[in-house]
């Protein structure tokens, strides 16, 4: 992509509107517009951070055996009825067909997903298995915040497990815990860590919140020594003591990015699931459901990760993995070179950016601060006298190097893909 | 995966409320679950179809220098005032917030993308420049049809050029009507065409719909052996005279799969997006559309392309690739080897659904023939004395060949790798 064609609109100097940190880059950058309160259009820019997370979330969904559907954004009220939670949940919004039908916009998918399994459910033989989709939600939230960390339209991705005994449920829960350790690790986010936390008017017995701990963020946990956290439902405000160990907690804010529930057979019975169990009997599968705010981890990120330049996107989510930047020169070398090395790395499939504007040195490197592809190589006149190509590393703090231009242009594939190794891990 | 844990559900004997044969597979063969009247659950082996077509959507797309971006669901009724079509579309689906705010759910997206582009296009050295997305649209439609064919809501591909000049956009647009000519190939569908029609409430000069050649398709389109083709509204019903060359028309029924718009300035020009000319004046750019219904598409290959027994997809779409079924044997050796290639297929990445399953050869093959994979490998032992699997390519019509076992466990991949090359031909 030629950075003149992105259709990315990057501002400059101050930003009106922004919250925090990294609502100020997001905006700054261009990855998301607002289109109404609390709605937001993801531009080329953050739409391909966006995939790439979610990219990272199906992977890792995959591999604790997750088999991918979509349900709608959009269901009838009966459903809702029937789980005893349609005049329940007030972010549920409710409206009316042309012909008089009661519809709600989903805000979470248990209603669905049981009423979908129903359709598939007979025999015990069956379970256990995990179902997810990575999907839009809308929750009518009085309040929004920060870009994407609070908005009422959002992509969340949900799964929901289905079990024949709560030692199953228990054994899966674990494997997912552990998935999401790996998912939020891979995104590039640091200081995070699951709190347990209370079923609130989802049902159920045990539940964990992930959260990032960030000082802009909404909720209060508490950390112990001892390795117990939690959320302020199971702590005691007023003493601030380890329910566990006994010690004194550490208070801190966090940005909750997941969540995982063990919901027991709240929603199967009330909407009778049913399978029948090896005695032959009907039973209620026993069920989890696992959640993960996409659009927030991307914000998320921003919140612990920017700088006063930009995002710092590892390999793994980075929207461009290189850019490409000719300098101005009198006699076109540098804009030829940087056409030459766009052309090879396009045609291997590198996620490439190229900048041969003619503008100002400055604004190239801030726009390519905006952008922050992981790998940055800077052709200029000074540096191709001495057969060079700069090259600098967001990930590292701008590290840089130098590649000899012969090696760029024979051999750049193998030199890059080394590079890309060493930066992904 | 295995085939016993796969969350779908395949019914046998008649099925109610199929009104077309795509239909009454795609619900046999548990590919969608209708959750509410006119929007549906797609099963895991529907989901996977559907991201099989939206990937080569995408391809396509980006090969004609499109940018993926994705804008929400939900929008507010002020861009929508806007445009004027606030009180003019009668599919617009219209609800109230709990703070009152005035809400609309988008059955297309014009007034969006000409929003959020205005908060990026400033010169006329950005143009042109195409943005798409693929993302779910509400339509509140008084009638729906025959499953995935005519839905409320639904999945669609839509995306937005935006020129200088109409030279510049008939040009794009041409390249656009080729990039999907190429898609429903990929896609499978044989027998589809574009269609002349009228630009109708979108506006604009002129537009095409794509449309599957089809008896239960729902729209009546004319095709002329001098080339021209059209729907309805270009064509006068009563003498069926080629505007063209003078000859009476072929009238058939069709699918519209696709349709394309040169919209000129109707968007640009009522909701005042500007960008500065070469000249130094403020002009209006001018846009073209284009959609695909993505579900719509599945649904149109399972009209065409299913046989009694179940749909017929090919390597690019379908749900799997390679099914492996071990049929009942005395001493284990057929499921033995059949989970041996299995792990090998997987560990290469290969979609592969396996079948180990202790139940009749006859329900095997019923289900192998409601998921189609291109490719089946069956494992008896009868075969197995000889040393032999039994290949059959459901694409070929249940052609058949002879793998060697040594052959299959020894060096399957190349084997394997040259018949999907022949297979995807």
């Amino acid at each position: 992509m030629k950075i003149e064609n992105l259709c990315v609109k990057r501002l400059i100097g101050d930003v009106a509107g922004a919250t925090t940190h990294g609502h100020k880059i997001a905006l700054k950058g261009g990855y998301i517009y607002q289109t109404f309160q609390g709605g937001y259009t993801l531009s080329p820019l953050g739409w391909r951070v966006v995939k790439n997370i979610e990219n990272i979330i199906r992977q890792e969904m995959d591999n604790i055996d997750g088999q991918e559907i979509l349900m709608p954004v959009v269901s009838g009220a009966d459903l809702w009825r029937q789980s005893g939670r349609y005049d329940k949940v007030d972010v549920l919004t409710k409206f009316k067909s042309r012909a008089g039908a009661d519809y709600v916009l989903n805000p979470t998918h248990e209603e669905v997903v049981v009423d979908f399994v129903k359709s598939v459910l007979e025999t015990y033989r069956q379970l256990p298995f995990m179902v997810y989709q990575i999907q839009t939600k809308f929750r009518d939230e009085l309040r929004v915040r920060a870009g994407l960390v609070r908005t009422r339209e959002f992509i969340m991705k949900d799964a929901y497990s289905f079990h024949n005994s709560v030692e199953d449920l228990e054994k899966y829960y674990n494997r997912c815990l552990d998935a999401y350790n790996k998912i939020f690790a891979r995104c590039g986010l640091k200081n995070f860590v699951h709190v347990l936390s209370s079923t609130g008017d989802m049902g159920g017995s045990v539940a964990h919140e992930f959260q990032l701990v960030n000082d802009m963020g909404e909720d209060t946990i508490y950390l112990c020594d001892c390795g117990f956290n939690a959320n302020k439902e199971v702590v005691d405000g007023d003493t601030e003591i380890c329910p566990k160990c006994g010690k004194k907690m550490r208070k801190v804010r966090g940005i909750e990015i997941g969540n995982i529930f063990q919901l027991g057979t709240k929603y199967s019975k009330s909407m009778e699931l049913t399978y029948t169990a090896p005695d032959g009997t009907s039973q209620n599968p026993i069920m989890g459901c696992y959640g993960i705010g996409v659009g927030r981890t991307m914000a998320a990120i921003m919140e612990e990760s920017a700088d006063d330049k930009g995002p710092i996107w590892n390999m793994a989510t980075a929207p461009f993995k290189v850019e490409i930047i000719a300098l101005p020169d009198a006699d076109g070398k540098c804009v030829k070179l940087a056409n030459e090395l766009y052309e090879q790395l396009k045609s291997c499939g590198t996620e490439v950016l190229l900048d041969t504007r003619d503008v100002r040195a400055g604004e190239k490197f801030a726009d390519a601060d905006l952008i922050a592809a992981p790998i940055r190589m800077i052709i200029s006149g000074k540096n191709l006298q001495q057969d060079a190509i700069e090259m600098k590393y967001r990930v590292n703090n701008y590290d840089t190097s130098i590649l000899p231009t012969s090696i760029a242009i024979a051999n750049w594939k193998k030199e890059l893909d080394e590079i890309i190794c060493k930066l992904s891990k």
